[in-house]
């Protein structure tokens, strides 16, 4: 059975690499903490992930906007995944 | 020579414990992407971790402003401090 | 000649009061700032204004996917909209 | 009886001529809706006023700090007037 076709299928590749970064930056962050680095320079780099964050989360909305709600390729009408998808925004909006 | 303190220093532990999560958070993400998971799923789970990674700012912020500007263990005058203080606040309002 | 259709046509009366509101939320701070009223205060109320902005964007980007992205009304290809559509986002996600 | 000093009150007027700008905003974008002008560009309105909020709100923070918390005018000890100025920091961030 094939796996299902999502929004960043097409470029799997790169969301991947920018999450193998971000995670990179959280362990940088981790090893800040363990050199007792001055707390507004910590501050500085997880403000730098939540902005990388944000990237990766817009890109997948526009791809899934694209690839789901526009092209068809979701399941559902486009009433209700033009819903789900300002769910996602409001979540991202409101960060949680 | 000692370590320098910081507003942290006192819960180091669960700092590192947190962003060590915050690292699993990551990972878990990029797992869904392997998995070719529903985009709105995989923005769900982004949307947790801006949540987690800005409970470690806030964290960070009310303790260097504790540590650093209130009890005057920071390096500076008290308005050089609370301007710097804000140009965190303002960093992460903005996100990076 | 008649006016063009917008996303938020069916619903402007609904829109507008939710602005007129907003407006009001506005000149209420600015009269807690004419009463000397407490910082914290000010702040909670300018926190609550932009809850509400959110609300109205978020509205608007809802309508604004459904109408022109989705239904074709809009000017331009699927993509384009689309691009055009994650700009707004982005904006609204960086805060201007 | 005098009024009470707050943070902004040595800026009062350049805080409230700020407020009836954002006001005058507000009312701009209810007469684009008025006009029926375009989701996006109303939008992008919407995304500058959440900024012109955010500098309010930063500035207030700003002066808070120094005038409340650090030099001591504010009531409470200094612990209960950080963790409140962060309890406001925290709903900017997640707004409202």
């Amino acid at each position: 059975m094939s796996a299902p076709t999502r929004g960043y299928t097409a470029t799997k590749d790169q969301l991947q690499k920018r999450l193998a970064r971000i995670e990179g930056q959280v362990r940088g962050v981790s090893k800040m903490v363990e050199d007792d680095r001055y707390c507004i320079d910590v501050l500085t780099q997880v403000a730098a992930i939540q902005a990388a964050l944000d990237k990766v989360a817009l890109g997948l909305l526009d791809q899934h906007a694209r690839h789901c709600v526009v092209e068809g390729h979701g399941e559902g009408t486009p009433e209700e995944l033009t819903h789900e998808l300002m769910g996602a925004v409001g979540r991202l909006m409101r960060r949680g």
